[in-house]
């Protein structure tokens, strides 16, 4: 956890150092405000690791660090106008506090610094990087667009879930780690095999995303509790539900997530399935098991053993979360 | 004229070619159709005729000016929603066809596939253009905050209206033309004159547009008749009133202005006070002049002055269209 802590200081000194000062405020003002919401800083904090551990100067990799997590908080300032979601970490979301134009004008505004905060970078290496980073923005947009498309789609399968997940969520968590990578010079092998770690572990925390919408402890959570359910958002817990349910539970379940509505009977009637049918249980093995695939391509890596624990502790982290 | 339709030609076919075909629908459809809905795509042909006339290989131009329109779509459509513009060139805008979640969420797919649209380029090249590229899109948008603060800002100045168009619209033409002109691999004296020549002209340009709102051929324009008098914006056409009309008309004026009300009695009397003080005649001498600068710096160039000709064919042509 200490080597976590220590890049996530890095990363918190430099959203500070780099906090937006310019002209005209009712722009900048948006971008503060949702970067100073804080949260785990995950994506940063993979690009200094994957930098640092395969021996690049952490110091260039910061900037870069910073620019995925500007591109993550575009990224939640939109879907959050797109959810109609008033809260984000426990507070107002950016539109909720600043209107939408602003949400939507201050997103992009965002997500142009991200691009800029690459530029300090070699001219090779930061056609690398941003061919990696220009890459996951296109999957992460499509991603949210397929969330969006299950939310009313009927037939949705299981592979579909997981090529939604892969887009939206890992495709970030992947790029992050292969800029780090790149930004130290290492060779290919290693920053293929360290993007496909962060793929899997990018799908790890997608599914407990899943399972903390209706497992988790909402105090620290930020978010509604059951929000996905509401939503009719199929998740990993829809869908295991549907697999393991009887005929007349999968009935009551379509029921459901047909059913656009704020009554609490609904989550009550969804978690009801969901916990005879040990969803959870079943949720957190599908976890660990992709943790598990994740490690299995860490091995792939060249880098020393010790180099490779902080990916450990990592991946650790985010299984072993609460909110 | 002949030699605009040839770059508007290469323009055209290659966004026939590079159309998107990629899944899923509901995030690509929106893109196909803004692009589709045409314009002028003045932008991109600045782009082409930069890298050609500074003697580069316009092939190698094509892409990277059709990321120009990418991002420029991307601001129509994100713009739109911003402004509740039920229409774009004459058709229903983004959000009013798909609605505004897709309006934004294909707006942001667009801008993303802009930047993919340079990696064509060597990663010298590139870096320079993304530069550039990058430093616009975070302009344009400033620009259009500043817009916004305007329609409710009471003290708004020439000066302030000046470096808001010269950041919204101006900044584009000028990377436009830079962009070409990086890529034709000229000497960077070149690319900055053409820079500011794209910046003059196009300062020259969004004054038409200011002028075009209420005096250009409705039928031809593809938007509502004097819109920028209901969203009370302040235009060229509203400044040099300010400067020049009694007293009385002033009170007018700021009591319409500070109005937000679809009522025709209020286009009626802004328009009257603004033909009553010939500000028609005195945009016009404006955007000639400032025509007139872009021309000085296209002679700070030192191609041949028949390569200066296509620059000043689009300038005539910029300042003589009726919509």
């Amino acid at each position: 956890m200490e080597i976590l802590n220590q890049y996530q200081k890095i990363v918190g000194d430099a959203i500070n150092k780099y906090s937006f000062k310019s002209k005209p405020n009712e722009f900048y003002e948006p971008m503060n405000y949702i970067i100073s919401l804080g949260g785990k800083r995950i994506r940063p904090v993979m690009v200094l690791m994957a930098c640092d551990m395969f021996g690049g100067n952490t110091e260039e990799s910061v900037k870069p660090a910073l620019a995925i997590e500007f591109f993550h908080n575009f990224s939640l300032m939109h879907d959050d106008i797109m959810d109609k979601a008033p809260l984000r970490r426990n507070k107002p979301s950016v539109h909720t506090l600043y209107g939408i134009n602003s949400g939507i004008l201050s997103g992009d505004g965002l997500v142009f610094k991200a691009f800029k905060f690459f530029e300090d970078l070699e001219p090779e290496t930061f056609k690398l990087c941003l061919k990696v980073f220009t890459k996951s923005t296109i999957l992460v947009c499509e991603g949210q667009q397929y969330d969006i498309n299950f939310e009313t789609q009927q037939n949705v399968t299981f592979d579909d879930y997981i090529k939604m997940i892969t887009y939206k969520t890992a495709a970030l968590s992947s790029s992050s780690l292969a800029i780090g990578a790149l930004i130290s010079g290492t060779k290919l092998k290693n920053v293929v095999a360290i993007a496909k770690f962060g793929k899997h572990l990018g799908i790890a925390f997608q599914m407990m995303d899943d399972y903390l919408d209706v497992f988790g402890d909402q105090s620290q959570l930020g978010k509604k509790h059951a929000g996905d359910i509401y939503e009719n958002k199929k998740t990993l817990l829809y869908f295991l539900a549907k697999k393991h349910a009887t005929e007349s539970e999968i009935k009551e379940l379509d029921y459901w997530y047909l059913k656009k509505t704020d009554n609490i009977d609904k989550v009550y009637e969804v978690e009801k399935i969901f916990k005879k049918n040990k969803v959870d249980e079943k949720a957190l093995r599908l976890i660990e098991k992709h943790t598990e695939i994740a490690q299995s391509y860490l091995q792939k890596t060249d880098i020393s053993e010790d180099n490779k624990k902080p990916f450990v502790e990592l991946a650790n982290y985010l299984l072993k979360r609460e909110s």
